[in-house]
């Protein structure tokens, strides 16, 4: 059983028709793994639905609570791009004994053309399989929390 | 460096809009690597391009000798998934010291609602970090090659 | 108010994943309407959901009944492109003082890049201000219903 | 053969991957009009790329002299919703003689869940029908210039 954590991100931002503009709505989790007809056993659950970006050390202790406390020791966390390294940080710090992984997208998952689907069969995978430690899986790869940061001018994740 | 190798399948039919009909025609692989933003080095050969039903012994033959051969001991097979497990045995049968991850879609990728770009993110994971072996990765899961059949009723792969 | 007939072509063919091929299941026009915002009072009935290659004289006249019968005298009606023509000649032989509109896909609408959504637009558009006659839309283009043909090399629907 | 103006709005919104929000890139008109296998023999012309908020009155201007020097006497324009009403007031103050279209996009067809496309197909074909007037196109309906106003609380065009 793996234990996902939504957090937002690009992963599930929508668009608004009446405002015009990018907002977050419910997640598009469960929409994704019913696409990608995962059977992997996983339980869900949204911790807040927030751009990474606007993401607080408060909010990052409620991650790092929810790491420790779920039964489960294999956990994928979704989340913003831009300060994934920084919560996978944290939850390093706060967190030992459990498989976390965090994965994102750059394009969100309602746009046709995003790499979420991608990336979360992805992480979903290393999740099962890599020993514990905190990881973030992009583009198909995977890093140790603290060898990675996230090129701003490609929008890449890249080794440190 | 991951060697895929494309042998047809559900995951590459087209629409062929003249004939009204299902068809091959070139892979999706590399476009579906560019949505997945994959940054995991590849070399992809296309052996064949043809539904599994109509595969041969003589078929299954040249995609093992290409395991054999070819220089990366970490391998992708994207194939039918109606006999992805015969030709897992044919592989397992005939390469050893190597990856070899078979995966498949049960919705061709060129449909909105594929499943493909979700499993190639997860057999391209499994492959990256799995001993060697020969596994099959569908439906975000993997098996061992003999731990493992088609339920035709359902679509899914199970555990025997 | 519009009156919709659903008869089937590849506007409605959904790939069956169990048995790996094309398929016919429940029509998409209310989904298809949906997304298109429409706000066009319509009422959609489904007559039959078959390939257009099989379509017997009985099933003409039943659309042709049904067309004549209905309360409504604007009428758009979906149709496999192959014999979209030869009913167009059956609906205007058997049907006065309506505005009758055939429109179809060379692509179905499960499939992400279909041209039906498009078509569907345009037929109905056209069914709101051309005056009573058979007529074909497809391509954007509209066509009385003795001045066209199906180019089977091309799939394109052209003037005679 | 119809003309084309494309300004912007909504229907040609992507996602801007690097800075992670909406902006305007190339239009998708052509590509729209590849994937309807479009056979109406259009010119496109992009005059502006802007939200139609912050339109101003010279844009207006530019719109409405490109209306009344072109050759083609049936144009669609491609308009931002919110002030898509105001434009079309000020071509039909300044353009006489032409059949004038304007029609938008509530969701960007970037999106996989556009209403572009269909409104597209429905623009096009009134344009190729109605007498000289400008409309607006928008939900599979037309609506004289003078007779319609955004109900900015549902997002839908409607009759005054």
């Amino acid at each position: 059983m793996i234990r996902i954590f939504v957090t937002g991100g690009t992963f599930d931002k929508t668009y608004d028709e009446i405002r015009g503009g990018l907002a977050f709505g419910d997640t598009h989790l469960a929409e994704m793994l019913r696409l990608g007809r995962s059977r992997v056993e996983v339980s869900i659950r949204t911790l807040m639905m927030i751009d990474s970006l606007d993401m607080t050390d408060g909010d990052r202790e409620l991650i790092v609570r929810n790491c420790r406390q779920c039964d489960e020791d294999r956990i994928v966390i979704t989340h913003g791009t831009d300060t994934m390294v920084e919560t996978a940080a944290a939850v390093a710090a706060g967190v030992t004994g459990k498989t976390v992984v965090l994965t994102g997208a750059m394009i969100p998952y309602a746009f046709g053309s995003s790499d979420g689907l991608f990336n979360l069969g992805s992480a979903l995978s290393f999740a099962q399989v890599l020993p514990p430690a905190v990881y973030i899986a992009m583009n198909g790869q995977h890093f140790t929390w603290n060898t990675v940061r996230k090129n701003k001018q490609t929008g890449v994740f890249e080794r440190t």
